[in-house]
């Protein structure tokens, strides 16, 4: 293969603004020509670093959507605090009652579900209705130089996967229409399913149960090995829970690259920070990366576009 | 796409002697064309499915070499029940003692190791050392038939994949070079991993502990979903412990196909039944299949060759 020089990577990432960032990028790219084929594998985190996570989470925002379905047809489920703090939109409530204690309320919500149903709503949501404070929908909240990098790294012969900390099948059910990636290479918090098989009619539906804990941290790189049996050399993400991820990313000899997304554009997305907090310190993930030589995106500087300007999905 | 002519895939299928199977199989191809393309998933068994299963499993054979090396540095592990019965091939006492307790305690000797220590291990076994029968190295000792059906299905724009009862790690040192599988898309029985960062340096041991248990059975089923995301129309396996996932495929109102390999064939192979179990009955698995209508393959009188006549790996 003959190797592409910088300025012809350069032209596959027109979203991206000359800088320290696509500098890096475009010489990792050229350089991982390199690699022998099995090796060149990418992973990215998903919220914060392909499709935006606030002012709150796609996923908590389409539960909350479920649940006010669920309360027309069963009213007494607003009494569970979970629910009811979800519906109230109290984010005291919801602070006092802990991310992991409302996902599972959540996941519960959709116990018996078939993986088909699940998708069909996930996908639905996603498609269809509005993202709150950015004009348009859900699945177009994606980054645009994000989408550029992925069919880069493809066209450097890179397998691409996602790893997030959000339910795998929510993002599942849009992976390979929004990102080009299929089912089997998304990576995230897992729901454990129930085979049944009534009068020879198998089924499998989903149980309120999160099989193996939160994908975050450390977790993502044991979930990386058991799920995808590959060990990334390329590594992006934009918070706390991405850390070892990265740090397992850039521990080769080999060419490889750990990239953190840095929220710092409040007037096209959001401006907001994620802090690393070990036993005895606290610092900034920004902080930790630019200590470690990670490749730091400014969205405001880095990015001049943030969004795709026409519809990647229909 | 142009619809493939039953005789032009037939032709793919070189090795796939004329009759029934053959027929089903072809007309199944054809028809497959009529699916979405994000339809077309096929799902395989390996041990006794793409490769040979006896006289013992190959992983079986590995772990005792590597019990044997073991034992040369460390004398004292040959008083473990489990590793002496093993050492002495004391076909009793491993049956008293089971497959389950016997696998533990094999899991246990690679505790420690890196992936790719034991990826190293997996494939320089199958790829160096002689199957104690056949004439021929472990990794020959697959099935021509098969690797001529993973491709077919592949021009058909089937993703495949392996879903079987042994090793994940194990299965995954050679899939890509024996069967055109990444490692991402096999899902067997899986080890859990221990992430360490001692002084800033990432690694990522095996344990003995095995993750979720043995993937057989309904496992099988709950895993395909859990790991791939994805619902077959295609399921090959040769055991009881392949029926919910052949059952699963087959429930659909599409093309869809499942089969069974039957082990019918001592002078080429050998031959042996395998007998599902319920609460209340016993029942060779091939009988159960042909009540079902899967398309049963007689090794004896459907395949004009078992094994490669050239070699596929070197």
């Amino acid at each position: 293969m003959r190797r592409m020089a910088v300025d012809e990577v350069v032209s596959m990432l027109p979203s991206w603004r000359p800088g320290a960032a696509l500098e890096e990028l475009a010489a990792f790219l050229s350089d991982s020509e390199s690699l022998a084929p099995a090796d060149r594998v990418a992973v990215f985190d998903n919220d914060g670093t392909l499709w935006c996570e606030k002012p709150a989470y796609f996923q908590l925002a389409f539960f909350r959507r479920e649940l006010e379905a669920a309360v027309m047809a069963r009213p007494q489920l607003a009494e569970r605090p979970e629910y009811r703090a979800l519906l109230g939109h109290d984010n005291a409530a919801l602070a006092e009652l802990g991310l992991p204690r409302i996902a599972l309320a959540l996941a519960d919500l959709c116990a018996g579900l078939t993986a088909e149903e699940f998708s069909y709503r996930s996908a639905r949501f996603l498609l269809e209705e509005q993202h709150p404070t950015l004009g348009r929908p859900f699945a177009q909240a994606v980054y645009q130089p994000m989408l550029e990098l992925l069919a880069a790294l493809r066209v450097h012969g890179f397998a691409t996967f996602i790893v997030t900390g959000g339910g795998t099948e929510f993002v599942r059910a849009v992976s390979e229409q929004l990102y080009g990636v299929p089912p089997e290479g998304v990576v995230g918090t897992l729901i454990e399913y129930e085979y049944l098989a009534l009068d020879g009619n198998p089924e499998l539906r989903r149980t309120g149960n999160v099989s193996g804990g939160a994908n975050e941290g450390p977790a993502k790189v044991v979930n990386i090995q058991q799920h995808l049996g590959r060990r990334p050399v390329f590594a992006a993400g934009n918070s706390a829970g991405d850390r070892e991820m990265i740090e397992w990313a850039l521990a080769t000899s080999g060419p490889s690259l750990g990239m953190l997304i840095d929220h710092d554009d409040a007037g096209r997305e959001f401006a907001y920070e994620s802090v690393a907090v070990t036993f005895d310190s606290a610092e900034r993930i920004v902080d930790v990366g630019r200590r470690e030589g990670w490749t730091i995106v400014s969205m405001l500087n880095d990015w001049s576009d943030v969004f795709p300007t026409r519809l990647v999905v229909e």
